[in-house]
């Protein structure tokens, strides 16, 4: 059980996206560069943030990214689905009908015991990331920071946005 | 994310073990036979739980599985570790200290909150994994099935354990 790279990166994209002044985003090449890492990969999870509604994109030479939600509103979860998608991690193909002793589809209204704890499992785990907003994120990001981290990233930040309408 | 079907496949092949009266156990052909499934897959499955010490093997023509440790004391977390590796899902790789304004090393000995929350997330998962035992599982099977069912399961068993030391 594996969760994608892609997630990690569109999580911090995200992140930074939150800090900035409404109207203006960040190209791909600056989320990548600021990162450091692939600008195309980093490109492909901003994409699927856009098709999730997470962010807004406006193409051409200036084209960029700016959150299309305020950091309140979205939550760790909206990003991991955006990117894993949205589907249960365990799939039941009900083998409890299978075989020789195979219960009947009629018998099998019920979720297996097996299905459901996995169902519970994975509630559980999106619970937590649905409690966990951008806002959140960022808050804790600014209270652990020096000073002298926080005015060099505002600076690089500020010297890098494009204005997105 | 996915969890592979190998983890389905091996629950219920490790509940159906755990109906088995003591030192007797399932040929993996049996076990591929009961829920329908190809035998090479199930074995696959068979000998990561092996190698998790949750089921004993015995070899030859005889040669079949049976449960290491009482049904009780064997969670739906122990099979799916064994399957898909006890390894966290999401893995941090510290980005936050690349790039141009990247966090000193020094200063990242919190986890990122990014990585934190993943952290949780998945310890909620497995908190609900742990709490379900095959002795469980195996309850709520018997009280959902009919007699006759049952009956019909422990005739098809009788017939196909073999005694395992």
């Amino acid at each position: 059980m594996q969760i994608s790279r892609g997630v990690e990166w569109a999580a911090h994209a995200a992140s930074l996206l939150a800090t900035l002044p409404e109207g203006t985003g960040l190209r791909a090449e600056a989320l990548a560069l600021f990162h450091g890492v692939p600008q195309a990969y980093m490109a492909k999870q901003m994409q699927a943030l856009s098709k999730a509604g997470l962010v807004h994109t406006s193409r051409g030479r200036q084209g960029g990214y700016r959150l299309a939600k305020p950091a309140e509103e979205i939550t760790l979860w909206d990003i991991t689905a955006a990117i894993e998608g949205k589907g249960p991690a365990f799939t039941c193909t009900e083998i409890r009908q299978n075989g020789p002793c195979g219960t009947k589809p009629a018998d099998c209204r019920k979720m297996c015991g097996i299905a459901a704890a996995f169902h519970t499992a994975e509630s559980a785990f999106r619970t937590t990331l649905e409690a966990q907003t951008l806002a959140d994120l960022l808050e804790e990001v600014v209270a652990d920071s020096s000073a002298k981290q926080l005015r060099k990233t505002e600076v690089w930040l500020e010297a890098q946005a494009v204005a997105i309408g």
